[in-house]
């Protein structure tokens, strides 16, 4: 007879190879060494390969169909370990191994090229391994496709269930005509914020101080995480007591680790503070890529661009790096830290321009998989639409197409998100300050009935309760872009004195 | 019929296991953060378990058996992976897989506790694990024994070859006459070199730039390596491409990281520079102890203490750190360099009081496994060793018996080869200047010629041939420590002025 014992230790096993697969992840991005990227291919094709044998084998499936046809064994946790197992076996075991292992192999090396294209700053290095990859979803996406209307949702629903072209193209439009109308009316305000102060020099170790203070204050463990350096920063956790974030520096733009920092510790706060009762289960319970970054996001921006929060801190960022800010008063600090400007790079946008950088990939990811676009045209096609939404002319590949780690890493249909992110971050904290009031937390240097509500609400939950269930037993509605409109409208009026 | 290329991959699983351990275990003493030990060692416990069914399990052990039986597809290299897959088999298939599976969950936990008990500078906190594990080896070494005099002389032949107790008591006895007669001529001399400039202030970052930079001269590369903080330094290499060394600092004793860095950089130059024909090989094919040791003390001592490296790198060591030894004279800078001082740490102390902590470890671990002493009593043993043969006291455990991670990984038998190390890397000295002019090629700057002539002599061997038969053929004869001593007494006369 199959028990639920029997299908927690195969599990189990996946997520000890899931741990592997963080760490080597991890590594990868922040210091291996040079040559090494061979070997280290290698070994993650292997990893994917045990990966793949146990989450779709024989084995796995005969599993699945015994609990399947009695669960009698199966306690809460074992009944939803038993469907995320089947959800997990059905979207790759449709794939054949030799597949699947060479497509892994291939995210490994694209990994390895993406960054020598950014060293060489030429897109002509990636080139080949980003259209082998989008070669490989394209294969696969007719196996996964069940009822979704566009080859596009089934990405979409990958990592957002249920997400389709459709509601986001709805979505879309009513954010971009929020931005556009807010946008227009700074730029008519003639209010232009000083921002000159935010470029003056902090060192790496000064920036580092503060911004690990400020994100240990919010929560974030030391002793169930590290700091490392990176090109493109990311948080990676093995497990909840070793969830790991990176950034990186520049010594004239403090802002950026500052709230990059900020950012990735609200990964590392979610994955940190998961019940431990999924401990074992990690590999078939991923936390949804939305959901996720709503907590990265609260932290940048509903905490990390917020008036409350900067009245409280400012004092101490000054401090922090006396005597750079010493002749800079809050009011003029806090305008410029909003100050809005669009920018060629998606990870150094501001809130406000932000989701015009979604929007774009969006555009260009939905026209590659639903309208099938010639691959030699990309470059030009992302050079065209940050004139038309941005306004701004693309210098060359490493300011363009290759700022972004997610084609490399296979991650088409994962920009949408980081927009979802924001709009759930903003329909949280409207809940939140119903029974919470920031301003006073802030003021009192304990900032732990914020982490509370957030562990209590979110948190802990992981990934066994799909976001938009979350998002509706907490907030009492389902997803609505007005809160976020209504908060960035805030924060800019604020900020521009309108 | 079962070819070479069944067994090729085979071991080509095992050496890809042997990555993500490497992986681990870099990373578990550099950094992981503090409480994610627990989720680590079951990690761990799973490698070893999946290495030691392969390894040892039924489907290795018929591809022998038939391999053995027919070689016809077996060429010089599978022979030689054949013979030592063979002895992999023999020295992990007789122990159960159930204990080896529970030593290896307790190496990992004691790693741990080792590291807890060094913060608390307490060996009780790591007393229940030193034990558990000696307990495992007194069961092990029954199955282990072959025809080995005494149960040490078991652990001894692990690490070397054909290694005994008779013959170290023989090899130790000459060193130890060696190394006291000179000191007691040094001491007897009445000089002592000022070396209270090695205790000037020098940053972290200057002591980086000069040990790195020294490394690289001698042939590390940075692109197949990386250098990392931690407690007790080593070198982990998880393939030829990715061998990374580690160190601690003291901005008030640069000579500590300086000597520190040439070593571990001499074991990944050595993993560097292995042949490419035994990358999948590389599990069945580990460098043995003394011959790896041989290169890191040759860095560190043969070329690291000697008078003619000095000669060129000082002037580059001052400029680096300049001004602190600006007003330091090479004589006075080399006499305080080669100054001999008892010492606590082992790894603190200078080449000719090494051999004697060494040999206080020989003598403690034979009393372990050969008398069977009271393990109750092992830091009064430590203490009473250190008294006798250094003339010192031992004030704690952080200073004594807690300072080498060796025992927490289980590695009683090994540090004998730490002077093996120094003995071979003396004889091959002896060999090398008949042919080559090290005076000259420091002078030169470019140090090549060393490089090359150790790549081609050793490195490229890696763990092919065993380090016995290389010392014959590139020496010319057996294991003489009379190469040793006459290179020991040279420098340290030339230091004091004798």
């Amino acid at each position: 007879m199959t028990t639920q014992q029997d299908l927690f230790e195969s599990v189990k096993e996946q997520t000890l190879l899931l741990q592997l697969s963080a760490l080597s992840g991890w590594d990868a991005l922040t210091g291996m060494p040079k040559d090494a990227g061979h070997f280290r291919a290698e070994v993650d094709a292997y990893l994917a390969e045990k990966t793949f044998q146990l989450s779709t084998g024989a084995k796995r499936e005969k599993l699945l169909i015994n609990l399947e046809a009695d669960g009698s064994t199966l306690d809460d946790l074992g009944q939803l370990v038993l469907e995320k197992a089947r959800k997990d076996f059905d979207l790759t075991g449709k794939i054949s191994e030799e597949d699947f292992v060479a497509f892994q192999k291939t995210l490994s090396q694209a990994q390895d090229f993406w960054a020598q294209a950014r060293e060489a700053n030429d897109y002509q290095i990636f080139k080949p391994y980003v259209e082998k990859i989008i070669g490989y979803l394209k294969q696969f996406m007719p196996l996964w496709q069940t009822n979704e209307k566009t080859p596009y949702d089934v990405l979409l629903n990958q990592y957002e269930p249920g997400l389709t072209v459709a509601k986001l193209d709805h979505v879309f439009e009513q954010v971009k005509k929020g931005v556009t109308t807010l946008r227009q009316r700074l730029a008519e305000s003639g209010n232009i914020p000083d921002d000159t102060f935010l470029h003056r020099r902090v060192t790496k170790q000064q920036q580092s101080n503060y911004s690990m203070a400020a994100a240990q204050r919010l929560g974030y463990s030391l002793d169930k995480g590290r700091l490392d350096d990176t090109i493109h920063p990311f948080m990676e956790a093995l497990n909840r007591d070793d969830a790991r974030i990176t950034t990186r520096w520049d010594e004239n733009n403090f802002q950026m680790a500052v709230l990059g920092i900020l950012h990735e510790a609200g990964h590392g706060l979610f994955e940190q503070n998961v019940d431990s009762k999924y401990d074992n289960a990690r590999a078939v319970l991923p936390i949804s890529m939305s959901i996720h970054e709503s907590q990265s996001l609260f932290n940048e921006v509903m905490i990390g661009r917020s008036k409350e929060f900067w009245t409280a801190e400012y004092p101490k960022l000054q401090a922090e790096i006396s005597p750079v800010l010493d002749d800079i008063g809050f009011d003029t600090f806090y305008s410029g830290w909003l100050k809005t400007e669009p920018t060629l790079i998606r990870t150094e946008a501001d809130p406000l321009t932000y989701p015009l950088h979604i929007i774009i990939r969006y555009e260009i990811e939905k026209a590659i998989f639903n309208d099938n676009i010639d691959l030699a045209e990309l470059p030009a096609l992302w050079q065209a639409k940050y004139k038309e939404y941005l306004g701004l002319d693309v210098p060359d590949d490493l300011t363009g197409i290759l700022q972004d780690i997610h084609w490399a890493g296979g991650s088409f249909g994962y920009f949408p998100s980081y927009a979802l992110g924001h709009l759930y971050a903003a329909q949280f904290r409207a809940t939140m300050i119903k029974t919470l009031d920031f301003k006073a937390i802030f003021n009192s240097g304990d900032y732990s009935p914020i982490f509370n509500w957030r562990k209590e609400n979110i948190w802990r939950h992981g990934g066994a309760v799909d976001p938009n269930k979350i998002l509706e037993e907490v907030t009492g509605e389902t997803l609505n872009p007005q809160y976020w409109l209504d908060f960035i409208t805030e924060i800019y009026e604020n900020a521009y004195g309108l």
